[in-house]
């Protein structure tokens, strides 16, 4: 898919194609095709980050709250957003033994408690054991620091799936 | 349901339950969770009304573009989220003979490629002639002053929503 295509699109379309670079939140790829024509890859997720980053704190919070549990109930019931469930599937946490189960799911639960938001990575950038490191790593953070933490990894979320959108075909 | 219930939500159950009172914009309900204890139904739309006042202009519009359009083919398929399939079916938008799906039809294409944005009104305060109406009069209207009365019916809706989450049974 290229710009050309991109710069054309209805917001009906462009919604449909990039309503979920953020995770369960359209509005944000919704709201910045009004800033429509794109250069490129770069200077249309600026506009995505930029979109974020004038959030107040309980709307950039309220993004990590859209997000799902890493290896949580939704992913073994598959009914996590597409995106979501190849990212996670493909990072090995469906394999997970039943003490690794019972690890994740424990951190998962104090991380939660402490940030008020879930524990959100990058999970085609990782692996299972650098993901449970991680996990406990950011436990030990401070709330606006882990803000920051999480909200990088929800950049390069997006960086990736925009990156899959413009390798697909032009008429899938 | 009770506010004494519902500030005890956490995020998750919080957005399960709150996450479409404004349309596909589940960051908004995720967002205000921030915000809780909640003394009522008034200050927690009132939360929500600030959020969406917050917004750049790019976002107001992109939460209208989360909207679906009215009477159109995601009704027809019964595609739309249950809220707006209630709605829009309770409204008698299902029952449009030939010449009123027709006429619909070409309203909603003139008001997007004017404004940018779908029809969005409140049909259960409504019904299919005085939506036409609307649709033809709103048509007239500038762009700041129908982006204004665009998100009143947005904040109409979200308080039909809500009455019926609090009328709902605790356990439901």
């Amino acid at each position: 898919m290229d710009f050309q295509k991109i710069n054309s699109m209805g917001f009906g379309e462009f919604v449909d194609v990039f309503g979920n670079i953020i995770e369960k939140c359209p509005l944000i790829a919704a709201a910045i095709w009004s800033q429509r024509p794109f250069a490129d890859l770069a200077d249309l997720e600026k506009h995505v980050f930029d979109f974020i980053e004038a959030l107040p704190q309980s709307g950039k919070e309220g993004i990590l709250r859209c997000h799902p549990d890493l290896a949580g109930r939704e992913l073994q019931l598959g009914t996590l957003t597409p995106e979501s469930q190849r990212e996670q599937r493909n990072a090995g946490l469906r394999d997970l033994d039943r003490e690794e189960r019972r690890q994740m799911d424990q951190l998962n639960c104090e991380y939660k408690k402490l940030f008020g938001f879930p524990f959100v990575i990058a999970a085609r950038l990782s692996d299972k054991a650098t993901m449970m490191r991680e996990l406990a790593r950011r436990l030990r953070n401070q709330p606006s620091q882990e803000l920051c933490a999480a909200l990088d990894e929800v950049r390069k979320i997006c960086h990736l799936r925009l990156e899959d959108i413009l390798r697909s075909p032009m008429d899938p």
